[in-house]
């Protein structure tokens, strides 16, 4: 179980196309996770996304923890029985969500972040979003819940500090996801063995931190790639550090993961990130940006990013994309997805995501291909010189 | 075109099966058409609509006509193409919505309501919705929108007085009525024989007002029937008479209708009043209620109504009704369905309207299959008792 096998690597960069094995099945990478925060990808039905052909879908712990509880969930049958999903799915720690709270509420310099949501070397105590109840996260009990979940891929509990927190406070940060990592690890091997939780097997991936500081990050990757985990994450990017230090980052961590690991980048997905970042070596990708902008009328063309609010798509027969083969564009005109989304009817919500979640697969599928064929730099540029052409500021 | 044909009429009550065929596919009756009010039904896709076999739907003309305008909608070649629909639909005349306008004010004494909207002789001024901007509404006009958005069936143009008015005031009402009756005939013809609009052939319901006194009903029937439509409709019934009173007037215009029209009761649509009314003679019936219940998280099941947000539904594995065919009961449990309504997830609306018009249609395919059987009323009395046992005040 969860064998990464590498089936191709492009000649002229990091760029590779592999499989992941899970008892739920297997995951072609590179792969782009659709995300269903609560156990739904918003707006579409577990159907919905077999036909776009999902092959993994992300939840999240800390959502599905408060509510409906991770116990009632366990009671059900697990999270892949409860939604009626069975195709793999990948929970994260709910470290994020807990460290972005304080992030939400402004309070981002080191010592106000550290006191508002509490850490301490054993864990963190934060407020729940929704009544205030106050809660406790220990690695181990990252572990427990998402044991209950029993998603495929579960994720360790890591401090997600905020982009501009001072060296000093990411080292400290750093260096307590690395202690918590080891008990992660130490749990989650006590509870496959004793087969508390979950009935099938799970992949724990260990999380890369270190903010924006190259020795950072590489220490990290030294450290977590030493743990011996089926597959490694890169936490902690994508968070408002910019495009150059992200792809700076990436740049400086793989090289220090070993070649037979799937390397996941934690919350990134507009085409134009996931083109480079698989080109420097990245897997496995998740996002909340494809389905957050459809609810907001925004849609991909291989021309770039289109409003559908526009007024020139009043009348506009067309199909959101020209030979795109989702259920959307095979069946609506634009006209009509607009006065959709101008009504605030909630078809056109789902419409929408149907076309840019389709629309991301399937790059995704292409950039497989094009790997498989050894043309993926050629691929890549040509996509990107065409996505920006038309793109409107949305 | 537009035949209508009676297939079965049960022995001890006025219930009867049928056929009417219109341009776009037949249509069994009796007949639940679920109301896609701006060219959507609510939540669901064209797809979904033809999983549960829906023969025919309900759109607004007075929506419709405000936006996108239908201009638009005639440009993009009628409203079937518009929408991707290819089964038959039938528009309202805009008429009830107008007269709503003054309702919602409150204005519901004679005087106030007619100058409100501005009602005379030829037509009525109304102010729409959504900017205040003045339209004006005649009996010629709402045929030229319904010939442009070119639905199957299309409705004359009537006055809809609110529940309250006065006897001297129906009758105004209803004579008025009566005129805009032949205009929108003549109008209808006019364009039919210029096919000035519509490529395809349109069928014009007349429609019986008289509020709640026998003697204008009767009238009423006797006007309209006499007028020779292929089809005939009682409106002003359901907006708050009682059930008794509704029922009462059925009787009475009934018996002064042709045998060989379809008879389609405007706005009615619980399973208690479709049981009710097909025992009556009815053969068409629309309503928003079952979809307008399912986004507010209730459900049918043959025990009757439930909300999904009890607090016993969270950890309940089963589907919203047991033995339902319904994708949702297929799939879903009444724990996840409750999970996404009280997390305002909008899959749990579509789900939940699937399962609710699904169970509607249902209904009608059954009802259809007991009056074949001559089995008509011991099923209606055994379903009303079953339905009425455990009903929850929703």
């Amino acid at each position: 179980m969860f064998e990464f096998k590498i089936h191709h690597k492009a000649k002229d960069s990091l760029a590779r196309t592999g499989t992941f094995k899970t008892p739920h099945g297997v995951i072609h990478t590179p792969v782009f996770m659709p995300v269903g925060t609560k156990g739904t990808v918003k707006t579409l039905s577990q159907d919905d996304l077999k036909k776009i052909n999902t092959e993994i879908i992300l939840a999240n712990t800390y959502h599905l923890y408060l509510r409906p509880g991770e116990k009632i969930i366990k009671k059900l049958g697990g999270l892949h029985k409860w939604m009626a999903w069975n195709r793999p799915i990948l929970t994260d720690s709910g470290g994020f969500q807990v460290f972005s709270l304080a992030q939400e509420k402004g309070l981002t310099k080191d010592t106000k972040f550290k006191t508002t949501i509490k850490i301490d070397e054993n864990g963190v105590e934060f407020k729940s979003h929704l009544d205030g109840s106050r809660h406790y996260f220990t690695p181990e009990k990252a572990m427990q819940i998402q044991h209950d979940l029993g998603a495929d891929i579960i994720m360790a509990f890591d401090e997600c500090a905020p982009a501009n927190s001072s060296k000093k406070y990411f080292k400290e940060a750093m260096i307590r996801t690395h202690n918590w990592l080891i008990r992660c690890k130490k749990e989650h091997d006590r509870l496959q063995n004793t087969r508390a939780s979950a009935p099938n097997p799970q992949a724990l991936f260990g999380i890369i931190q270190g903010g924006i500081y190259k020795d950072l990050r590489e220490e990290s990757a030294k450290f977590v790639n030493g743990l011996n985990f089926p597959g490694i994450a890169i936490g902690g990017l994508s968070v408002g550090e910019g495009k150059h230090t992200m792809l700076e980052m990436i740049e400086k961590v793989t090289p220090h993961i070993s070649k037979t690991k799937p390397i996941y980048l934690m919350g990134v997905g507009t085409p134009e990130d996931l083109l480079e970042c698989v080109d420097r070596g990245i897997d496995m990708f998740d996002c909340v940006h494809p389905t957050r902008m459809s609810r907001h009328g925004a849609f991909f063309t291989e021309h770039g990013r289109f409003s559908i609010k526009n007024n020139r798509f009043k009348t506009d027969k067309s199909p959101l994309q020209k030979n795109c083969k989702c259920e959307t564009c095979k069946t609506y005109s634009r006209s009509y997805l607009r006065h959709l989304i101008s009504e605030n009817e909630i078809l056109g919500l789902r419409l929408i995501t149907i076309h840019n979640l389709h629309f991301l697969l399937n790059l995704m599928r292409n950039i497989q291909k094009e790997i498989k064929e050894n043309n993926f730099t050629k691929f890549k540029r040509n996509f990107l010189k065409k996505f920006k052409s038309k793109n409107e500021k949305i």
